[in-house]
């Protein structure tokens, strides 16, 4: 079969082996592999990955994986939304060229036993209300990264927090790949896009699309100078008057390293990070401070 | 300067920069790569890891690196022996094509937080007495392996948990390489090839060399079907009479998962695992239970 007949039409893996036969014949013929991993349930925000991954490589991989190592027992991974054939069907318009959609069985057979972590740059925000949560993330990118061995990976801005512990193993471990970091797509209200929206009730979403205007506001009187202490107090009452019915954290730390910030004005570039619940939905969010701008 | 002539000389790089500046090259022409890691104080049983990466790719990288990972506080950091310009002449004439030589800094720079870990492998025998060895061990080799990117990585089954643990990690990890384990190399009377063998007295050299026989004769008496309990306990009386210190533990555990075996006979392909200190000096070794030989 010619490469333009086999290129044409996206690809599906289920296997190691058949993602590394098809990834090895693009390397053969001189082209660079990108990569998007997901968990499916695919909106614009991910398909904003793949068009990014396209523009730093020939090809584009996106890997379509619930990671159950990454969940709690008392998590969401058996609700968390499955809908494969409308995933491959954007991933295809979106120009991917191959899904790679291993099983479980396939990522962790009988026997498996290693796992990745990382340090502190994994811990508070998120890291604190799921303890879990990146060590299972670094393990299943570091096991994915090394079955698809791209030149590039894009990862969403919208897990910040994920980002930087990407970043830190594959610069930790020596991996060979550049990771990307993609801003967040946000609805028409600046709603993060994120597939747990899928979960909220039309109160919940009214109520969900108000996170971004605190953030953003607290975001701008950082920048203004403002102290970071007053400003995350005024948020969380913020919050709270949104209706929102708990707040898991509301936090300013620096952009590199999650350094937390304050209680004075922020003393370099630095976001400010938000978890909150609304009905049975946990919504995170972040915001950049434009310092200097 | 003509490859021939880069080639017929080993060299020495102290950076990962330079490592894979020089491994690019290779793989530019078309070139294998097999890889020894080591921490230095060579003698003949890494030599022979050198000549058996010889046989699987057509260059080979050996590294000497003193793990600080893998030290606990109270063991030999500091004291292990170091010897770099009597290792790299000894590297050269065995056919090593390059010395990764680098420094702990450009292993672990500021801000390094990743760690590797391995599960059941890594439990009991050596991972019970050094509980951050394994740990330590695995981290550091998936750094080494994704700096050199070998084809093939050889380790010696003196540290057989070691190898077990390593491809463990390869496995679980999805890591593109061939792990292949080389046998022991001994001594005259037996004593496993070590470097800390370099810390005997000559009373304790005269004991250290009968841990082989206490070993060996334990496997054939396994093979020719004896319970594992009782052969135990004679195999510690009989270390007990041949004047060591101290046992860290003896123990037939079986060869693919180290489950342990007993107390009737072995049920699997199995082998002796021993640890002894003899003065300060502590001694590993292992002997298979040849079945159905």
């Amino acid at each position: 079969m010619p490469a333009a007949a086999v290129d044409s039409q996206m690809g599906v893996a289920r296997t190691v082996k058949a993602l590394r036969a098809r990834v090895d014949g693009w390397r053969s013929a001189g082209l660079t592999v990108g990569f998007v991993p997901t968990m499916g349930a695919l909106h614009d925000g991910h398909l904003s990955l793949v068009r990014r991954a396209n523009q730093y490589a020939q090809r584009t991989v996106a890997s379509i994986f619930v990671n159950p190592a990454q969940f709690a027992p008392t998590e969401d991974f058996s609700a968390y939304p499955r809908q494969e054939s409308a995933d491959l069907e954007m991933l295809q318009k979106a120009g991917c060229h191959l899904a790679f959609v291993p099983t479980a069985e396939e990522m962790y057979p009988e026997g498996f036993q290693t796992s990745v972590s990382v340090g502190a740059v994994s811990q508070g925000l998120c890291g604190a209300s799921r303890p879990h949560f990146f060590g299972g993330v670094a393990t299943v990118v570091a096991k994915l990264l090394n079955q698809v061995r791209p030149d590039a990976a894009v990862f969403g801005e919208k897990d910040y927090q994920q980002l930087l512990v990407i970043r830190r193993m594959v610069k930790d471990l020596n991996m060979s790949v550049d990771i990307i970091g993609a801003p967040i797509l946000r609805e028409a209200d600046g709603l993060a896009m994120s597939s747990r929206n899928a979960y909220l009730s039309a109160e919940g979403r009214a109520v969900a699309g108000r996170l971004n205007g605190v953030i953003s506001a607290m975001a701008e009187k950082l920048a203004g100078g403002a102290a970071v202490d007053a400003t995350v107090a005024d948020g969380k009452s913020a919050i709270e008057s949104a209706g929102f019915d708990r707040l898991d954290y509301l936090e300013v730390r620096s952009s590199d390293l999650l350094e937390p910030m304050g209680p004075g004005p922020v003393t370099k570039p630095s976001r400010v990070f938000v978890a909150a619940i609304t009905g049975k939905t946990r919504l995170i969010d972040n915001w950049p401070v434009e310092m200097g701008a």
